[in-house]
C-alpha cells in the first residue's frame, strides 16, 4: 500500500530502544533489518532516529538518578517518554552507546539515507532541576562569566541581597521560592537549556557523522528554549512537526501552521516535515478535530509553498495501544484504506510527478518579521501580561499573508540581502552589533520597523540606561518618554484625522528627534485625560536611503490590518496575486523560474486574479492569469 | 425526640477509634454501651460502624510509613481522614484488631443488628503511592498476568520503550511524569484499586460475620474506581449517601438523586441510605443550599421509590466543631427543634405506618441502562474530552424518567430478564461473552441501543483490530467507517426530513451492512462540506426477533430528548402515568400488587392523570386515576 | 534634584545584607555612610531598615535548613526574598547579630532617625511547615493550654478522631491531607503565625531601642496573619505601603486605597506611608496600570486625608535590573527627570509648606466600622464561599465615604469613645467581654448593626450553643432561627412596602423578641415558596438610650448602598460636605481648628457644597462653602 501512494522514505525507530537493546549490551536490530529489506525491495529508503527519547526500563531501574527532577524537586517516574535527564554524564554515555551500535550496524545499508536525532526535543518539559544539571549550569556559566564578579553585575545580584560568593552557590531556578525570580539568571538559564540540549545532541551527531559520512542529519522541531539556529548548525536540515490540529479550529487559521513552516525555514533554509498531521490527534486530554477532506494534503503542500522539500506524515497505522492510540495514521486501527489513504496517495502522487519542478528553488521573501529566539526568552522572563514576541509575529505574518505579500520569519543573525522592509516584533533585547546592522539596512534603502520596547534591554537583560530606543535612537529619529500598560479599549491610536486603530495592552509616548509623526494617541473610553492624547504614537524617519517607522505599541490581532496597513503605504512592495482571505499564496523561485503556490484554505470555491501567465503544473493547465480553486484545493502556478 | 419522630435505628461509631481504644490496646465503649442502652430502652435499635476512616493520632504518631502517599510523593499528614493507606499490611492488622475487639464486645447485644464497614471508601480519595501499594499493585499484576510478556502484550509496552523485565520494575502511575500514561496500565490501576478496597473490607467482614453471623453488614457508597457490584458481593446489601445538596440547585435538577439511588439499587438490588441529606452541608469551599420546606421528606421518598428499604438521615444534631461543624443535622447547632425536626417527624410517622406494605416490593424496570464499572475506568484512562460512561447514563435515565418510565441502571453482570430495552452508554470495551449475551438479548426480542465507540476496545484496552462495533457488527448490522470529534453545533444529525437533533462532542459514519439508516448527518454552521454530510448517522437492524439500533453519536443534555424519541419510536413502552416534567414517577411492585411512587420535584402544585385506580396510601384517599401533589409533595398509589 | 523636590527623609538599606555583611561576621556600612552623609549635607534625614528579609547567600548555603518549607514540605530555594524561617532559632540569632551591628554602628549618627523592622511580613508567604514552626507552634500551644486535654476540647478533637495524647504530637496543618482541616487547630494556627512574627520583630526591636532610645520604629505593612493592633504595640508607629496600583482600574475604585491607609490607622493611631506608589508597578506576571497624571500625589495626599503623618514614595530611580527593574520609581530608568518627578516635588512642596498645620490633628470618626483580625482568621477557617469580614468592610467603608461621612474603621479593642455608629461587619467570634462593651455603648445611645453569622462562634472557633446572636442576644432583642444560603438574585429583602435590595448570597430569618422588623424576605426568582418568604430580615431594637440593628443577611456591592441607608434612617449622622460618588471627604481635627481634605478621585472637574467657611491652605484662596476640583485635584479647606 505504501508504494502504490508513492512513498519513498519512511522513518522509524525513534522509540524502539527496548526493542534494539532489550538487555543491557545485547543488541537485536532483526525487525528493523528486515523491515528496511522488504521497504527496499519496494523502492522505499528508511530514516532512522535515536531512539534516546524513550530509555528503556531496565536502564530507568539501575539509574533512578537519571529521571529528571521537577521544578519542585520531584524525581519523574517512569511510564512515559522525556523522563530521563539529558544532562546527566551516564545518561550521555548511554545515549553515545546505543546511537554507536545502531550506526555501526547500519553502517553499509545503503537504504539507510539519513537520520533524525532523539525525537522532539522540549515537547513536553524543557527543564530539570537535578544535581547534574545544577552542576553542568554552574559550569556554563563558570565558562561564561568567568568569575563570580562578572555574573553578580550581569545578574543585578545586588538587588534582593543575592550576591554570589561563588559558582557552586548558584542554583538553577525553581519555582518554590516565595516570589519572583532574578530577571538575569532566568534568561542565562533558559539559555543553557537551549545549549545544554545542542551539546546532548552534538553527541550524537559526531558519532553519525565519524562512522558514516554520507548520512544527513535532521531533528524534528519546534518546541520552546530551542535556539533552532543553533541547533541547525550541528545539522544537514531542520526539520519540524506539523499539527494544524493542534489550533486549526477554523479554515481560515491556516496560518498557524505557515508560523511552524517559517520557524523551520528561518532556522535552516531548505527542510523537511518528519511528522505532517494525517488524521485527527489524540490524546489523554483532548481529541483534534478531523481534518476536512482535502486538508491533510493542502497542509503538506502548504509546507512545501513554504520551503519544505521533503514531507513524511505522521503515522502509517493507527496505533492499537499506548497514550498515542488515538493518534491517527492514515490508516485506521483495523488497517482498511479509506478516505484519508486515498487522500495521501493523490498527494504522493503529486510531489513523486512534480518534485524535480520543485527541488532547487527556494521561498521568496521581500518582507522579513525578524525572529531571534534570546527575544522570546528574554520576555518569558519578564512577560507582565505583554504579548511575546511570538504572539506579535504570529499576528504580523498572518497579516502579511493576508495581504498575499512575500513575506516570510527572517532570523536575526542572517543576511538581510533582499528584504524591502524588516519588522522587529518584541526585540526587547539590543547590542550594538545588532543596531548597526539594522542601521545599515536602513542606510542602503530598507524600510525598518519597530514595536513597543524594542531596544530597551542589554543583553544581560538589564534595562538600558539610555532612552529607548537605545541604541536605536537615530535610526528612528525619536525618543521614547513614557511607556505604559492600559486596559484594552482605554486608549486608540488615531493615524490620520478619524482613522483610528484600536490599541491594546501597551502605549508609548515618543519624542520626535528628526521623524515625524505618523499617528498620535488620543483618549476614547478611559474618563479622565490620559497623559498621552494628543502626543505621537507612531513615528516615520528618513534615514541614509531607506526610512524607519516606530509603533509605540504592539501589534496584535486587532490592530494588525491598521499598523502594517500604514507600514506598507511607506513602502513598495505589490502583491504575489489578488485573491479573499482564505487563499494563501506563496512564491519559490529558482534563477530560472518561479513557482507560485495557491492554498485554498476555505470550505469554498476560491478565485485568484493578477497572476503572472503560466501554467499549473498539478493539472497541467495554462493560467491567464486567473485561477479557480476548489475548496480546499490547491495549484502550483509556473511562471 | 427521636421516638417521637418514629425513628426506629440510629448508625453511630464511625469516627470514634480514639475513643473506643484512647491507647493502644486500652479498649473503652462505654459511651457506646450506655448510648446504646438509653436507645434500645426507647425501642430504638442500634448500626455500628467500623472507625477505620479516622485512625488515632497515637497510631499514626507510631507509624508514620501508613500515612498515604500522594501522586507527587508527598506523604500526607494528620488531621483530616481516609489519611492512612488501607493496604499498608499492618494497618490491614490493626483495622482488623479493632473490629475484633468491636464484634466480641456486642457480640451478645441484641440492639446491635447490622455494621457499617469503615465509611465513604474513596470519597476524597481513592489512590495511594506508597510503597506498600506499590508491592501490591505488582503483586496484583503477577496474579493476573502470570508472566511479565502477558503484561508487556496487554499493556501494549512496546510503545514508547516501555517493555518491562520483571514485575518488580513496576511502579504505580504517579503524576510525576513528563506526559501521558499508558492507559493499559492506567486501567489495571484502577481495577486494583477496586479490588484492594474490597480486600482491605473483605478482612472486616470476615471477622463480623465469624464473631455473629446473625448481622448484617453494608457499607456506604457510591464513589469513583469502586465496583460496587463487586463490592456488594462480601456484603448483606449496599448503602448509598444521599445529599442532593451537592448538585440540585434547581428543582428540575431532581434526576441527580435517582442516579445516586440508582448506582446503590443497579449493584445490589435492595439497598439503604445511611446517610440522607438533613440541611444543608457545610465544608471549608461550599456550603449547600438550604433545603426547601418538602424537600429533605420528598428525597427520602425519593430513595424509598427507586427501592430503598431503610433511610437514615446524616445527622441529629448539627455537630459544634470540627470539619463539619456547618453541617447541617435535624437539629440546629442550638438543639432546638425547627421546621428540619417536623418534617423529619413527618417522614418518621409515615415510613413506621407503611412499610409493611413497601419492603418485599422491587423496583420495576423496563428499560435499562447499562453500567459496568469497568467502562468507566476505560473512559477515565483516555477521557479525550468526549462524554464519559457516566455523563451519558446520566442524562439517559433523566429523560428515561421524564418520560416516566420505568426505567433504571442495570449492571452489565445481571440478567437482561424482564427488559425491553438495553442502552450501552459507551461501552467502549467489549469481550465476545457480554456479547453474546446482549446477542441473544436481541434475538429473543429485545432493542438494543448503543452509543459513539461502543465495543472498540478490548478488555485489555488494547483498540480493537476490527472495524466498530466489533463483536456486536453482526447484532448492529452496520460498521463504523469514521469517528470524529467536532465543535459543538458544527454538524448535526436529520432524523427524518427536516427532524433535525443537535449532536455535540462526536460523530461517526456507519457503513450499512443489513440495517438501514433512521437518519443522516448534515452540515450546520461549519463552513466547509464535511465528510459526513449526507451519511448515515443511526441504524436499525432486525436481528432474531428483536432489533438493535446503533447511535453514531454521544448522548447529550441537549439531544437525549430527540435520541430517546426517536429509540422509543422503535420500541412499545408505555409511561407509567402522565405529568410533568417535574414530577417523577417510579413502581415498585410484588406478586400481589403495584405501588406507584408520585414525587413533585417543582414548587407548584402538579397534577398526574392516566394512574390506575387505587388508594393513596399516604392520605388514606381513593385515586379514580388523577392525582394532584402540592409543592415538594408525593403520594404513594396502591394499586 | 532629591533637595529640589522637597524631600527631607529618605529610607534605605532594607535588602542590602550582602553589602553590609558580605562574608560572615565582615561588616562594611561604608557605601551607607557615605549616602547618609551626602543625604545629610542636602538636609535629608535617613530611615535605615533591617535587612532580614533577604539573607545572603553564603548564609543560606550554609544553612539550608532554615529554608521555609511549604504546604508540602518541600524547602525553598534561593534567588527571590522572605526564603528563611522566621522561626528558626538560629536565624533568629543571625537577624538578631545584624540588628545590632547596624545599630551599634549608626547609633551616634545624627541622620539616622529611626528603623524600619524588616520589610513587609508576610507579603508573599505567611506560612512555613519547616521542623522548627512545627515545634514553635507545639510550645505556643503548650502555652496557651497548659495540658492536652484541654486543647483536644478546644479543637473539638473527638470529631473524626483526632484526639492528641501529647502536644509532641501536633503538626502544622499542612495542605497534604485528604480532605478538610480541623477548625480549631486552623484558627490556633493563623494565631500562632501573628504571634511568631511579632517575636521575631520583638527581637530587633529590643536591640534598637537599647542601643539608641531617640529612635523611633516602625513596620510596613499590611497582609493576612498579622495582627497590627498587637504588632504595633512594640513600635512608635504602624506603616503601611500603598500601592492602588494593584485594584485601582476605573476612577471610583479609590475607595481600595483608602482601606489600606484604614488599616494601619485603626491600628496605631498615627502612621506613616514608607512606600507609596510612584508610578507602575511591574513583576513577572503583571504591569500596573500608569497613574493618570495628578494621582500620585492625589494618593499621597488622600493617605494624610485619613491620618498619615509622614509619606514616601518607593522609589527614587527605577532599578535597571532585578525582580523589580519594572516597579516604576520617581525617575525612569534613564534618571531624565518626567512628569512623575514634576508631580512628585509639587507634592513635595506642598507637604513641606503644610506639615506644621497638619501634624497633630487626627481624624474625625463618626461611624465605626469594626476590625479585629481574629474574625479575618476564623473566617478563613471555613469561608464556604460567604462574604468576608474584610470583603463587608471594603464596601461598607466604600458606601460611608460615598456619601461623605466622618466613616473609618475602629479596632474592637479600641475605645467606642465618640463614636455614633458601630457596624461589626462578619464578627463570628463573640465573647462576653466585647458583648459587654458593645452592649453598654449601645446603652449610652450608640447605635450598633450587626451582620449575618455575628456572635455565632466562642472564641475557640466551636459554634456557640447559644441562639444566634448568643451573649448579643438581648442587645439586639430578636434571635435567628435559621440560615442559609442561596443563589444570588433568588430572594430578596423588603425594607418597606415596594422598597427592595437585592441579597446574595445569605439569609437569616429572625424571631422578634422585643424588636421590630424594619425589613421582610421575598422570593422573587427562586420558583418554589422559600421558607423565609414574609418572614423578618432586619430587626431595630431600642435598649437603654441607643438601638441595635440586625441584618440578616451580608452587606455586598449591590446591597450596601440600599442597607447602610436603611441604617442611617435611624441615626443623625450629617455628611461632612456635598459632592459627587468621585470625591471623597475626609476631615482631621484638632483641639483648635478642623481641616477638610477634598480628594476628586475622578478625571473630570468636580464641585463641591456645603462646605463650612474657611481656607484652602493649598491655593491659599478663600472658600465660602463652595469649592470647585480639578481632575484628580485636591484642597484642604481649614474651618
Amino acid at each position: 500500500m505504501m508504494a502504490a501512494a508513492g512513498v519513498n522514505v519512511v522513518r522509524m525507530a525513534e522509540f524502539a530502544w527496548d526493542r534494539m537493546e532489550p538487555r543491557p549490551g545485547a543488541f537485536d536490530f532483526s525487525i528493523f533489518d528486515e523491515t528496511i529489506d522488504v521497504l527496499g525491495a519496494a523502492g522505499i529508503e528508511t530514516i532512522l532516529c535515536t531512539p534516546t527519547a524513550a530509555p528503556p526500563r531496565w536502564m530507568t531501574s539501575a539509574n533512578p538518578d537519571w529521571f529528571r527532577e521537577n521544578a519542585s524537586g520531584v524525581r519523574m517516574t517512569h511510564g512515559s517518554r522525556q523522563h530521563v535527564c539529558t544532562n546527566h554524564p551516564e545518561f550521555r554515555a548511554a545515549s553515545e552507546r546505543i546511537t554507536r551500535a545502531m550506526a555501526e550496524h547500519y553502517r553499509d545499508n545503503p537504504r539507510v539515507i539519513g537520520w533524525q536525532t532523539d525525537n522532539e526535543f522540549f515537547c513536553h518539559i524543557s527543564e530539570c532541576f537535578c544535581p547534574a544539571c545544577g552542576r553542568d549550569f554552574q559550569r556554563w556559566l563558570r565558562e561564561k562569566y568567568g568569575n563570580i564578579q562578572a555574573l553578580n553585575e550581569a545578574w543585578g545580584a545586588a538587588f534582593w541581597a543575592q550576591t554570589y560568593g561563588d559558582f557552586s552557590e548558584i542554583v538553577p531556578p525553581r519555582q518554590d521560592r516565595p516570589t519572583y525570580p532574578n530577571p538575569g539568571a532566568q534568561l542565562d538559564w533558559f539559555r543553557f537549556l537551549g545549549d545544554a540540549i545542542r551539546d546532548f545532541q552534538g553527541g550524537q551527531v559526531n558519532i553519525l557523522r565519524s562512522v558514516q559520512p554520507r548520512w544527513w542529519i535532521t531533528h524534528n522541531g519546534t518546541f520552546q528554549h530551542v535556539d533552532y539556529w543553533n541547533l541547525a548548525e550541528d545539522l544537514d536540515f531542520l526539520g519540524v512537526d506539523v499539527y494544524p490540529g493542534f489550533t486549526v479550529q477554523k479554515p481560515e487559521d491556516y496560518w498557524w501552521a505557515a508560523v511552524k513552516n517559517e520557524e523551520a525555514r528561518s532556522a535552516s533554509g531548505s527542510y523537511i516535515i518528519p511528522e505532517q498531521q494525517a488524521g485527527a490527534g489524540g490524546q489523554w486530554p483532548y481529541l483534534h478535530r478531523t481534518p476536512d477532506p482535502g486538508q491533510m494534503r493542502l497542509w503538506a503542500w502548504q509546507a512545501v509553498a513554504h520551503g519544505a522539500d521533503g514531507i513524511l506524515h505522521f503515522r502509517w497505522r493507527t496505533c492499537r495501544y499506548g497514550a498515542e492510540m488515538y493518534w491517527n495514521g492514515v490508516l485506521d486501527h483495523d488497517n482498511i484504506p479509506r478516505r484519508r489513504y486515498d487522500e495521501f496517495a493523490r498527494e504522493g502522487g503529486e510531489f513523486a510527478r512534480l518534485g524535480d519542478s520543485i527541488l532547487g528553488t527556494t521561498l521568496s521573501v521581500k518582507v522579513g518579521v525578524l525572529l531571534e529566539n534570546d527575544q522570546d526568552e528574554a520576555h518569558q522572563t519578564m512577560p507582565m501580561g505583554l504579548p511575546s514576541p511570538d504572539e506579535q509575529r504570529r499576528v504580523i505574518l498572518r497579516e502579511l499573508l493576508r495581504r498575499k505579500l512575500e513575506a516570510g520569519y527572517v532570523n536575526a543573525h542572517d543576511s538581510f540581502e533582499g528584504l524591502g522592509i524588516i519588522i522587529l516584533p518584541g526585540f526587547v533585547l539590543m547590542d550594538e552589533d545588532l543596531a548597526a546592522r539594522l542601521g545599515e539596512f536602513v542606510e542602503r534603502g530598507g524600510l525598518l520597523v519597530a514595536t513597543a520596547r524594542t531596544a530597551t534591554r542589554h543583553r544581560n537583560n538589564h534595562v538600558s540606561e539610555f532612552t529607548p530606543p537605545g541604541f536605536l535612537r537615530d535610526v528612528f529619529g525619536a525618543t521614547v518618554e513614557e511607556f505604559g500598560k492600559l486596559e484594552r479599549g482605554s486608549i486608540d491610536l488615531e493615524m490620520a484625522p478619524g482613522v483610528v486603530a484600536p490599541v491594546g495592552d501597551g502605549y508609548e509616548i515618543l519624542s520626535l528627534r528628526g521623524a515625524r509623526a505618523l499617528g498620535n494617541w488620543q483618549c476614547s473610553r478611559w474618563p479622565a485625560p490620559h497623559a498621552a492624547s494628543g502626543l505621537p504614537a507612531v513615528s516615520h524617519h528618513v534615514h541614509g536611503s531607506g526610512s524607519a517607522i516606530y509603533l509605540g505599541t504592539y501589534i496584535s490581532a486587532d490592530n494588525a490590518a491598521a499598523l502594517i496597513g500604514l507600514v506598507l503605504d511607506h513602502a513598495n512592495i505589490p502583491p504575489l496575486a489578488v485573491a479573499s482571505d482564505g487563499v494563501e499564496i506563496t512564491c519559490r523561485h529558482s534563477a530560472s523560474h518561479r513557482l507560485y503556490f495557491l492554498l485554498n484554505h476555505s470550505g469554498q470555491p476560491a478565485s485568484v486574479s493578477a497572476l503572472p501567465v503560466g501554467t499549473d503544473l498539478i493539472t497541467g493547465q495554462p493560467c491567464d492569469g486567473d485561477c479557480t480553486l476548489s475548496p480546499f484545493g490547491v495549484a502550483l502556478i509556473k511562471a
